[in-house]
């Protein structure tokens, strides 16, 4: 990667696997000019229950892949990962660095009525403390309630529909929250937009569910806009974007193309070749 | 202004007025640790009638006299000064410069159901097109509808409660938006948050409502945290902020300490005496 960076480069964005891709469709949606690199590392994942040495060393791997392309802006698409790797990431790379977890966490700063939060991830994201540290840092005097879902993730990546079997997982994996009064909650898990539904009719009305996806997005727009790097051509079409995965691309290309509705183009990595690519 | 910019220098933010109070209520709140700067020119409010370059000269000569403090960032919270003033603000300061144009113009864009997004501000801030430049430069596709309502102003000016008069003024002023089938309309004037009640309940349930005001401060918060310029310190007291006003402080005191619900300390600055300070 140089020093000079170009508003025509593309946006690399990765993930333990598919929840990235709540991310990238707010992207297409929010900066629709845009060119989206993305790598799911679906023959890893999940990473959530992975020591943070080793979230850490899948993380770097795919950041040197990515970055053999030219790039203006990174997002790290996973929580677990933000939490892990995000600040070594930071100083391997000479472009602007995103995670998922201080967007939302300013997001519910921004929406909390009360000043009551609720955050739920992997065992990975909750044991980390980053939301905690993240929303304390801003404001000390917030009530913060902490809770790792593991059963939701394999939830999704089951389909996720509304059967009283999901709502039954969804019920007893939210219960401990119930008695702290709380008025949003973060789904600190980019999985968990794709349930958000069954999420929101188990919290109730009064509580607001922030999407780190949404807020991601959102703060990418900022901070392109802010470093001048926002692309002042067309939008961009579907083929214009690249989807890498670990694992097999048809499985990979079915979940993508139904969640993004579009077509897109998926190639295969092979990742020991990458152990041979220098850090950019 | 020194290059060396330190986290525990306060953010600067003005306006023509009392409007961007609106804005520091959003800061206090989301972003607590930080100290304020806030320079309100009652005296020659409102800036919407007058010429972009007479706004221009006004604004200028504001951030002329904050910058005589050490300021870590300038938040220009009028939307009649960013329309005018803050491409050349942004030339003659070091530190980071907000309008709050492109956070609203961000937030309509992420809050938008089905990219139909009205804009209301005053006369300057529609006739500049400042809204529909940043919507558009983002997703050219947007339906975006402008409409001025020089009838706001003086209506929050003169205390903005729900009376039947109010909403007859409220209802003729948005009633040529009604036909476009909107579903976010983005309060383009930092006085409009003042009488959201009013705007809302004339707009319908179906029409999210933005505010520059909850959003500026947002991105403030990203904006501070990407440049390693959030305060680490503990959270600000009602003296460490400090309120300048052209007009007449005791007036000023009374509609900041209302809005505000905490004390403020008022300097009262005789404007003519800026053109003795150099840029900083």
């Amino acid at each position: 990667m140089t020093d000079q960076i170009s508003s025509q480069s593309a946006v690399g964005i990765l993930d333990s696997g598919v929840g990235g891709l709540t991310v990238v469709k707010e992207v297409f949606r929010q900066l629709p000019k845009e060119r989206v690199l993305y790598f799911g590392d679906t023959l890893r994942c999940p990473y959530g229950p992975r020591t943070p040495e080793e979230v850490r060393r899948f993380t770097l791997e795919i950041v040197r892949y990515l970055s053999l392309y030219p790039l203006k802006a990174l997002v790290i698409a996973c929580n677990t990962a933000t939490a892990a790797a995000l600040e070594e990431v930071r100083r391997n790379v000479s472009v602007p660095v995103l995670g998922v977890i201080e967007p939302g966490a300013r997001a519910a700063i921004t929406l909390s009525s009360h000043g009551r939060v609720g955050v739920i991830g992997t065992e990975g994201t909750i044991r980390s403390s980053a939301y905690e540290r993240a929303l304390k840092q801003i404001d000390p005097d917030l009530y913060v309630v902490s809770h790792s879902c593991p059963t939701l993730v394999p939830l999704v990546e089951s389909g996720g529909e509304d059967t009283p079997q999901a709502r039954q997982i969804v019920r007893l994996a939210l219960s401990p929250l119930k008695k702290h009064r709380l008025d949003s909650l973060i789904l600190g898990c980019t999985h968990y937009p794709l349930i958000s539904g069954l999420i929101g009719r188990e919290m109730g009305s009064g509580v607001t569910l922030i999407s780190s996806a949404e807020e991601t997005a959102r703060e990418l727009s900022a901070v392109l806009h802010h470093k001048g790097l926002l692309y002042e051509g067309p939008a961009r079409q579907p083929h214009d974007h690249l989807f890498f995965t670990s694992g097999r691309p048809e499985a990979f290309r079915s979940i993508a193309e139904n969640w993004l509705a579009q077509r897109v183009s998926v190639e295969p990595v092979v990742l020991p070749a990458l152990e041979e690519s220098p850090v950019g």
